[in-house]
């Protein structure tokens, strides 16, 4: 366990929260982070709420409207029909541009104010939907950037990183926190806690990746 | 000249102000972009606002007041009396955290939106106070952070990185706007246009520059 507090950057999803189980093994303190941005099931920001009251961990939120306006998208705007699938020529309509760019940045400054240097993020580039700000030379990349911006040494941990979503499921049951990822974290883009609509790209993702590790559970059970 | 569109991150001071200018000499078509983030001196947003209507070049301006209250420092916090100059053991706290990360993040988002690629910023390391978001290192690794977070070729413009500021009062001379940055801008932290109060840090290093410039263009005349 590392001797430090880290900031978790959490949106109550099951990649994020997964995150949140693991920066509490590793880490002698941890807060966690939440932002409003305009996304359209603002409820995700009362299930992180919810979940860091249970895990005993300090919560806080940020209004950060900006981030939902500044470019086109249909997570934030519903007139836009979301993208079922990547499309060939160019990104999925769900790409909210700048997002992790920006969630890092404010919680890098958030974190400095308070003495924490150590930030966590949930993104991982195995599964990553084409968004290329979940790719590893990105964040290396704002690492990077973020200490020349401040004149500090921020560590930015992305524990997921190439690990895929039935990785990411045998994360949560190692942390001993599988059932309350599986039926309390949001990650359906219709809203829906838990196993969700089942349907959509997001559940879709989720589901395949809970399916393939209950059956490696099964296949391996000593595991 | 470029056959391309730039966007100009536009605070209504010399330094941008000039950018603004030599903007319009090397891109077809610029546009500008100020925020209002809770600087003491919001004239400034209107100030940048009529220079632009006078330079016949769209305005805009974003609300993104997260900037001045995420990190504590005497620009936007009225009950921190300023820093006169550097302290020996840190930053001057007119350092706001994060505030060229986030202006210039923001600006790609916003630029990219409208198929513009190139940005054009006024920050410079020669008198740069310290605030380590001036320095070229930072803007460099900024710019590839940005590519990296949408996919695209983003193209940073400092054309003041390496001048003092008798070299930018040369610059407004030679592209002729001498004049309107001299009477029209205001880089006064006491908020005071033109000249300003003559006292404050900003207008110290602005002044001495104006003296050094026009001493040499005395010297030089037919410079």
């Amino acid at each position: 366990m590392y001797a430090r507090k880290a900031l978790v950057v959490l949106s109550g999803g099951q990649d994020s929260t997964t995150c949140l189980f693991w920066a509490k093994k590793h880490f002698q303190q941890v807060s966690a982070l939440s932002f409003r941005y305009g996304q359209q099931h603002e409820s995700e920001v009362q299930i992180a709420h919810d979940i860091c009251a249970e895990a005993n961990v300090p919560f806080f939120s940020l209004n950060v409207p900006l981030i939902g306006t500044l470019g086109s998208n249909s997570l934030t705007d519903k007139s836009i029909p979301m993208d079922a699938e990547k499309p060939a020529d160019g990104l999925p309509n769900t790409f909210v541009p700048g997002r992790n760019l920006f969630f890092l940045s404010i919680a890098a400054v958030f974190a400095r104010e308070r003495g924490i240097f150590d930030i966590v993020t949930g993104v991982g580039q195995t599964d990553f939907s084409g968004y290329p700000d979940c790719r590893d030379t990105f964040i290396h990349s704002l690492n990077v950037t973020l200490n020349l911006a401040m004149d500090e040494t921020f560590r930015i941990h992305t524990p997921l990183m190439w690990k895929d979503k039935a990785e990411t499921w045998a994360l949560a049951d190692e942390l001993g926190v599988f059932n309350l990822v599986r039926y309390r974290t949001l990650t359906c883009y219709r809203g829906i806690v838990g196993d969700g609509c089942g349907e959509c790209p997001a559940c879709k993702l989720r589901r395949e990746g809970l399916e393939k590790y209950l059956r490696n559970r099964q296949a391996n059970p000593s595991k």
